[in-house]
Formats: structure tokens, sequence, C-alpha cells
């Protein structure tokens, strides 16, 4: 089953179109897994077990693994995934780039090695150095188009030869997309953005980041993102998820604060 | 001693302006290395040994280590070129990029966990993505601007607002630099390129891949990127050096490599 058809499945199954993002922060872990001899791999083995059943998909940040030496929780948190929640896909967030023999050991990476169902890639070396992941098929492909930072539109924004940066990356998108397999970043701190976005690719899945601590607002998202069967988005939510509480309750709190988030979502959505 | 102090004295010191890539493909490494527990490192460490005298800087590619799991391998190259070469610095190649909180984890990976002099990263995401690395005053970030694959001009040579945006990032980069440690990836392939950035950033040093396999000329690089002083660039060659041989005597053929780049680009430096 492609990566498309997987997150299609979810967003059907879950009812949700939470992304729930695995960023942990190690000096922001609750004590209580501290002690173990994998703390990340712990606090994410609990926090995946209590959101699994309001999200539609898991994105782990490699950053967070990379600066701790921590690859491994990394790896033991996608097989975790896989055994445990098998239809709940995982999106590497790497914003990987490079000329092809290189772009094609990152796919390596993504896709071998950490067995990643889609992964983030970055546009600006263009789209002969995003050809060694898109010819995986059956996995999902995400650009970034226009992304969630303040600082997103110093060239995102930038008029090139008749339109922003941002809508031309999204029009390329589309010519890259011979195998389907692409979606597109489009943070939800620029909410008209995500609608002129959306206009350019159709029914395109989009991952939505910046809900919550970054300051993006739901009813934005939803009212310029959602495609005509109101699915078409994966909306990012990390820290507001996974540090909803630092007690022995984290996994919990973790729970509860991806239910709630679901049914802001899911509440929005049927009133549109 | 910042990166750029460090560069200058490796380009007074070894006479050279050539960058050794380190991008050790499994597939491709000599079976003189392959009964080796860690045949990456035993691979880089003989090449490296041959190749320091000949060069002013080492640039391993980290998605050759990734795709394999081989961080540890990474690790002790670094740490293998900071004991024997201490005077010769490493960028490491990760062309990262991502918004702030998970930039700083990425300064940290490329800092902290390799311990390299600088890294390479990717300017699409704006400058606050940037300043997470900018802020180590002591090392290098080299930012991508025009790119040495074919498929570069797709995004990089559109007319951005009256300039393409590889000229907007260089002018950017500028405005960055408050610290004096941005340098920039500008293509051989592409040497007008190199000659329009030079004269935007002045003497800013300019990281130049794609000689060689990648098709790139040497005078066109040096008569277009040299600064006053006839410095001013790290030429990289991975392929065409550290695969000059894959017999047994891949290191001292490596070795031969890349003194003979460092003699044809001191011929032609001297020539103009």
């Amino acid at each position: 089953m492609s990566f498309i058809e997987q997150l299609k499945a979810a967003w059907r199954h879950s009812n949700s179109l939470l992304c729930v993002g695995l960023d942990p922060d190690l000096r922001k872990l609750p004590s209580a897994v501290l002690s173990s001899q994998s703390p990340i791999y712990e606090f994410n083995r609990r926090i995946i077990d209590q959101t699994a059943a309001h999200c539609c998909c898991f994105k782990p940040q490699i950053a967070y693994y990379a600066a701790h030496a921590a690859e491994a929780q990394l790896e033991q948190t996608i097989r975790y995934i896989k055994d445990n929640h098998p239809e709940r896909p995982v999106i590497l967030d790497a914003k990987r780039g490079d000329i092809g023999a290189t772009a094609g050991m990152y796919a390596l990476e993504a896709f071998s090695r950490y067995g990643a169902d889609a992964v983030t890639v970055n546009p600006y070396m263009g789209g002969d150095t995003l050809q060694p992941f898109l010819e995986y098929a059956d996995k999902g492909v995400v650009v970034l188009c226009r992304t969630s930072n303040a600082g997103s539109s110093e060239f995102q924004a930038l008029d090139c030869a008749g339109m922003p940066l941002a809508h031309r990356v999204a029009q390329q998108s589309l010519a890259w997309n011979t195998l389907g397999n692409i979606m597109l970043v489009t943070g939800a701190t620029y909410p008209d953005e995500i609608g002129e976005i959306r206009k350019l690719v159709g029914d395109m899945p989009l991952l939505v980041p910046g809900v919550g601590a970054q300051g993006g607002g739901l009813r934005g998202v939803l009212e310029n993102g959602l495609t005509g069967d109101k699915t078409g988005l994966m909306i990012n939510s990390s820290r507001g998820i996974i540090y909803a509480s630092n007690g022995d309750d984290f996994a919990e709190a973790a729970g509860s604060a991806a239910r709630q988030l679901k049914d802001e979502i899911n509440a929005v959505r049927a009133a549109l």
C-alpha cells in the first residue's frame, strides 16, 4: 500500500487529521523515563500508545535524536509504531536535500534504515535532487513549500517571475508528481497561503506544522486547507502534546491533549 | 581560533585550495578495508593521512554514514583529523535547515556531537532558521547559494524581484553575517555565477563542489572566484580523489590525485 493510501485509510479509521510530532528534547523529558536505558524511546513508546487512537500519523523529528547520538532510539521508535500501530504511517521529518548520489543515500537513510513511510525534503536545490526520493513509489515525499517560521517570507514569499517562490515550488511539485507520492509542507501560521497552495495542487495532502506553540489557528487552516471530502491535511502538534505534563502522568496527559486537539479539529470540520 | 582564521592558516600552510570530500560509499570501498570492524573509518583514516598535506580542509558528507548507521565511524573520522591533522578544519556537509528549536538541535549535532568546525546549511526556510548555527561565533556556516547540480537553475536562477534567487541568498548572507562566520556554496559547474556572487560578497570564502566527476572546469572557477590574495576558495573533490584506485594502493592513489589536483589549481592560480 502506498503512503497516500495508508494516510487515507488512517484518516478514515481514526477520524482524525492530527499528526503527533515526536520531538523529544532530552532536557524536557519527565523524570519517570530518565532512569530507563533508552529514555527517549521509553518516552515515545508511552506517548505513542496513548495518542495513536487520536491521530492519523506520527512524525519524529530526526534532529532531536541526532543531537544526542540517539539514532538507535529513533529506529526503535519507528519499529514500535510499525509493530504495534501498523495503521499509523510514520513521516520522518529530516528536511533532506542534496545532489543525486547523496540524495540517494538520504533516501536509504529514511526508507531502508529507519523504515519510515515518508520523509520531508527541501526543494532549494531543484527537482533533480528530489528524484532519488520520488523513485520510491510507495513512500511519501513531503516537500517544504511554505514553512511555519516567522522568517519564511524572506525567500518563500519573494515574487519569482510572477508568483511567490512557494507557489512555484507547489506548481513544480505537480510536475514532479508522476508517481503520485508528493505532498507539501504549508505552515498553519500562513492560512491564506494554505488556501492559495490548495488551489494550485488540488487534493494533494498537506502537512501543516505550526498550530499551538507556534501560534497558528485551526479555523484558518481548515477553511483554507480541507479538500472536498474534508480531509487532505495532516495537522501537526509536537510540544503541545508531548509536553502536556512532565509528571508521571505525561503519557496520559499527551493522550488527553491529542484527543482534545482532534476534537477541536473535528468540531471546526463539522461546522464547515 | 575561528573557522575562517583556521581556514586562512590552512590555505597559507598547505598552499592548497583543495577540499577533500569524504563520501565513502560502502559499495565502492576497496577490499583492503572490508575486513576491518570499521571499514569506513579505516578507509577514511588512510586517505586522510595521504591527502592532508595537499588540501586545506576535509568535508565528510553525512548522508554516506547515515545511510549505513555508521555515525560512530563519522565521529571517529572527525576525531582522527582533529588528533592527527589539527591544522585541517572539518566541514560537515549536512545541508541542514529547520525552524529555530530544531535548527538548534542540528547545530548541536554538527558542532558538539561531531565536533565539526563548520556545517553546510540550506537557506530556503529563511535567515531566522540559520541563526542557531550562526550563534556559534567560532564555527563556520556554509550556506547553499548556487549548487552544482544540473537542476539548480530551477529555483536558484529564477528572477526574484530583480535578481536571481541565488544572488538574493548571497545578499542576505551579508546581512546575516554579523559574526563574520558565513560562507557560501557555489558550484563549479556555473563559473559565471561564481563571478557574480564573488562581486556581491567580497572576500567571503566560497565552497566549490562540482569539479571533476560533475564536470566543472578549474579555470572558470579560479578566474571568477579567487579573491585579491588568490585564495577565497575551497575547491572540493570527492570521488576523483577517494576512488582514484580501488586496489590496495587506494590511499596512495588518493594522495597522488590530491597532489595532482592541488598542483593543477596552483598552476592556474599562478598564471592568473
